[in-house]
């Protein structure tokens, strides 16, 4: 259990890790960031920010001799810098989490090994791989790069065979994965952490709306029966435990009538896991940096319904009336320039008076 | 109204500072702190931090320079540094507010100006004053030096009129007040919240119990009959809108049968407010932000019923025990040694289900 001004390393600085550093700093600790963009949001409130690429492994080992414990904000952490960062702290969320997130075969067949339901897939490493995948698995599906942030090279939709080439093309050439689309009537999470005991403690599902592939809104109580509900937290229970995993986790699940389908996790406090600030006595980044700290958990129990919103891009521009709202809380990230689609902030939305 | 991204000046690099420093990134806002210490413990959660004594008035006008705004976190500010500081930046809450808090006489002359109730006082400047004083005030009574933070000259209990030449002593010939003792049941406080465009908030009152001159707890609701409730609020109005300020407040009054007595007034957040942080939508570090910057004032009510606990020296070591208690939300201020008496961090222990 880390003492009192212990420092916790967090790989990246966008808002995840400024809210990090936030619930670090209340339980005593002290954030040394480290982020290759200048300025991060991040920044304002840590002890330490380290300003370099992901590829400068002494500036990597120096941040690790700094800190007694290393977590990470989001999951794209290349594996080379991984290694020098592990051999001289421990790095919380486990390296098997991070690498079964890095990469949408690799995490399917994790999920599916578990017993748990995916959109039905196949790997994709040519267009002749494509064209045999779609006839099993048929159209409308996606095609995916295999691994994350490939560059920034995205996915493309196939509608019908005739956009199988194209598709293709889309990919450059990367390991690929086809997924098949899922009739599903709405999306939710479930935000889950797991202690350095194994005891595991998981947040009320929250119902996820997104536009443009971006989350717009999450609601508490989503729209789930009590069984569903039930499945959802040991989803993601199995999930945690099966990774050994010590931290919080976002685990996105699809509902349908034949059941609950997992879209993909996260090793990470989750954007839909914000609702938690207003909802609970220990919120998402409390849980994760008590969990990686080896602290106990906390009370993660829910005593309000809350609406979270993004707050994106131009949305900046409605902050002065959304203060006025007195059901309204406020939390922006400090980010100068409102561009479309950037995440500038979020507001949470809360009917009190439930026990 | 300040926009995101301003810089929010905090004179005071303390726990108040830190907690000030996190409410400002919470809007937007960036916190530059001014602290002659070093390692403050603001500075772990502040975008940036001065090192440098109130005397220094370059290092003060280059601070006021970087800031939009300028707030502070104790009220011992020298008058040299507010003049330097007010010449470039507002001062929010004023320097009327900030001189009367630093004067004794003032304060209760202002006070009872206000038709407000005082103890009895009177102003000490000899010897023969303080025989005089204490035969119309009479025993036991209290004398105490007229400014705040005289060179740390503090205070001496008189008993009896044999008492007089050891307490005038005790003062090293500084302008002194003699205060009468007060026969109170209980201490409650009121923080209060007062916006640029003239509004008032108010918290519910709260009920302090002291240790050795150092708050020890704060219970919410304080028990106050619906008059004194009532009565509470209006005082504090009164003194915030007779000072046209700005930010919040903290009074502290004395409950007797012959109705509220003021013992004294904070222009600042203050330690009896801590509860809000979980028994209100915005706590009093935000409200007093959102003052500062302008802002209309957030939400204050109260749907929660809370324990403030100071952990104080050695009780840091309770710390693991607390962090299983569920009930509780721990607030640690990550400092260095926990020597007697020093405020370490506080508990809040949360009865929810009220509305």
């Amino acid at each position: 259990m880390l003492e009192p001004g212990a420092v916790i390393g967090i790989l990246g600085g966008g808002q995840l890790g400024r809210m990090l550093s936030v619930a670090a700093s209340r339980l005593g600790f002290r954030a040394h960031i480290y982020e290759p963009g200048i300025n991060p949001p991040a920044g304002d409130v840590a002890h330490r920010v380290t300003t370099a690429p992901y590829e400068d492994l002494a500036a990597l080992r120096a941040f690790a001799a700094s800190v007694d414990v290393i977590t990470y904000e989001f999951e794209n952490v290349p594996t080379a810098a991984l290694d020098a960062l592990e051999a001289l702290r421990p790095i919380r969320p486990n390296r098997r989490a991070l690498a079964i997130s890095q990469e949408r075969i690799a995490e399917k067949e994790f999920l599916t090994g578990l017993g748990l339901t995916c959109a039905p897939f196949a790997p994709v490493g040519s267009l002749a791989d494509l064209q045999t995948a779609l006839a099993r698995i048929g159209a409308p599906a996606i095609l995916k790069t295999a691994r994350l942030g490939y560059d920034g090279k995205g996915q493309a939709r196939i509608m019908a065979a005739a956009d199988t080439v194209e598709a293709w093309e889309t990919m450059q050439g990367a390991p690929s994965v086809l997924e098949g689309f899922i009739a599903f009537s709405h999306e939710v999470s479930v935000i889950a952490a797991r202690g350095l005991d194994g005891s595991v403690a998981c947040y009320d599902p929250g119902e996820n709306v997104h536009q443009g592939g971006i989350l717009r809104t999450t609601t508490v109580p989503a729209r789930l029966s009590a069984s569903q509900r039930s499945d959802a937290v040991l989803i993601a229970a199995r999930i945690l435990n099966a990774l050994d995993y010590v931290g919080v986790l976002g685990v996105e699940l699809f509902v349908t009538p034949q059941g609950l389908i997992v879209n993909e996790i996260a090793p990470r406090v989750h954007n839909s896991g914000h609702w938690t600030q207003q909802g609970c006595a220990v919120d998402q980044f409390e849980q994760h940096i008590r969990a990686v700290a080896g602290w106990t958990l906390g009370d993660g129990s829910r005593f309000a319904d809350v609406v979270m919103e993004n707050l994106i891009g131009d949305d900046i521009a409605r902050v002065p009336a959304l203060a006025r709202e007195r059901a309204v809380s406020l939390h922006l990230y400090g980010k100068g320039e409102a561009r479309a689609g950037r995440k500038m902030g979020h507001a949470n939305r809360v009917v009190r008076g439930i026990t």
